[in-house]
C-alpha cells in the first residue's frame, strides 16, 4: 500500500492527451493526464467520467440534451462528472494537469477512433 | 452537469468523520469528509477505498499481511488506495480535508458498527 503524490507523478508526463494509469480500485482507474489544446468531440456509451483539475484550468465543451453547445471552465481544485452519452470535448489554452476517475474499460476517445485514441495506457 | 469546487463544498462541513456525498458515477460515490482525531480500526470486505488529501495531512495506520502494524502519512495532494480486506484506521492530529472515492455500498466503518458508523450520508 503506497501513497501517490499527484505532482510528482504528473511531473513524469511529457506529452498531452495521453492518460497514464496511477492507481486502480474496484474496477476503476485513477488516471493522470496533461491537457493542452483542443481534444476531439466524443462520448462514452457506458461510462461516466470524472475530471479533477490538479493544476491549471480547462474548458469542458459539451452538448446538452437539446444538442445545443455549452461550456464550463473547470479550475484548479474543481471537478466535473460527465455522464455517459453526453458529447464532450476538453479544451485547455495552457497546460492543465488533470486526474481522471473512470471504469477500466473507458477508451479516451469513447465512440470515436482517431489520432487522439490511446488503447495501451502507460502506468506511472 | 455542474462542476464541484472542493474547497467550497468542504467549507459546508462542520463535523468530523461524517462523509458527505458530493458526486456519483458508475455506482461509485465521491465523498468529502473532515478528519480530526483517531478513527476506529475496521476493514471493508468487498470495497477498495481511495483517500485523497485536499488540505492538511493524516496518518493511515494499517495492518499488513502479517498483521503487523504499519503507518503512512498522507499529505496534501497525495492519495492512497486501501485494498479490501486490509485493517486500517485514519488518524489526524489536526483537521484534515479528504476526498473519498469508493463504491456506493461502502459503509464508513466497514465490518464494525460503533459510534462512528454513518448509514445515511448527507449530500452537499
Amino acid at each position: 500500500m503506497h501513497k501517490i503524490n499527484l505532482q510528482q507523478k504528473l511531473s513524469l508526463i511529457t506529452d498531452y492527451w495521453n492518460p497514464h494509469i496511477a492507481g486502480e480500485l474496484n474496477g476503476q482507474y485513477v488516471k493522470l493526464v496533461k491537457f493542452k489544446g483542443t481534444f476531439t468531440w466524443h462520448h462514452h456509451d457506458n461510462e461516466d467520467e470524472l475530471f479533477l483539475v490538479v493544476k491549471g484550468r480547462f474548458r469542458m465543451d459539451y452538448k446538452d440534451e437539446d444538442s445545443a453547445e455549452a461550456a464550463e471552465w473547470i479550475e484548479q481544485g474543481e471537478l466535473i462528472v460527465v455522464p455517459r452519452g453526453i458529447e464532450h470535448r476538453p479544451f485547455a489554452p495552457d497546460e492543465c494537469e488533470v486526474l481522471l476517475f473512470e471504469p477500466a474499460s473507458t477508451l479516451n476517445t469513447g465512440s470515436v477512433e482517431n489520432e487522439f485514441t490511446r488503447r495501451e495506457l502507460p502506468r506511472i
